[in-house]
């Protein structure tokens, strides 16, 4: 797997939180507030965490699709490979919308490719991607780095006190 | 929402894949190809885009655990959210695992803090974190970024024309 990162989360700002609207709504006169079991999550303001990650899937499903094309170019039509492989060096994939609003600009046949990355990260999102899959690694990587974790700080400490 | 990014993904090479292992077994003495419908994801070796992912979405689950144990010190331990915030702005959350095993051998009182964090993400990502909404809001935000972007294109050219 390759180095870099989906969560480079150190700019997320731990000033004080706008109230969150998930467990109250406003009913009649009055505020009701409704149980809910769930933990309170401060600083996503009107989103959700759901929202966020989506939106940063949604740039990586981009990401995935350029890389999709990409290789499907290389075995058919090498000058396309050769043109979107330029395209590449001097546009940032960070943000897949404006990567693709890009290429679309950029000629006729470059468009003609930016509409069939829009066709594959679409179909990707929604026939190819394991979902079910993702909920499954995620879980058992946290379980598996907690233990690592508690393991690693047990066996070091008990190795400082022998 | 905040403008921070889970998908920085200008560092990933293009570079030649290495073979892709979900579509091919060894079975006997020789080479089966098994077809599949999915599409074929260069560049993912030995691992899968949803490992990929999940691996992001580990690094942010340990960034809302931070928030929703640091919200909660807020309300009922003045003290100690005082050190935690301290040891953000010492730490950065981009490694989530590295964060923890730091805050773990910082004192006992922080690692107290760690065993909670490492409790609140692995509730968090079973119980909490909405997945089928995650999957419907990335669905829904490709489409709608899709007609944006073809939307945008077409009423740019037909002002052009005009």
């Amino acid at each position: 797997m390759e180095s870099s990162t989906l969560v480079p989360v150190s700019q997320f700002s731990f000033l004080p939180p706008k109230p969150h609207n998930r467990t109250r709504i406003k009913r009649r006169n009055f505020f009701t507030t409704i149980q809910c079991n769930k933990m309170y999550v401060p600083g996503f303001g009107e989103a959700s965490p759901e929202a966020k990650a989506a939106k940063h899937l949604h740039n990586f499903f981009t990401y995935i699709a350029v890389r999709i094309v990409n290789a499907q170019l290389e075995s058919y039509n090498r000058e396309a490979h050769a043109e979107l492989m330029e395209f590449l060096e001097r546009h940032s994939l960070n943000d897949g919308n404006k990567f693709c609003a890009d290429l679309m600009r950029e000629s006729p046949r470059h468009k003609t490719l930016a509409l069939r990355i829009l066709e594959v990260r679409s179909a990707y999102c929604k026939n190819d991607f394991e979902w079910d899959n993702l909920k499954r690694l995620a879980s058992k990587m946290v379980d598996d780095h907690n233990t690592r974790l508690m393991r690693d700080y047990v066996l070091e400490v008990s190795h400082e006190e022998s």
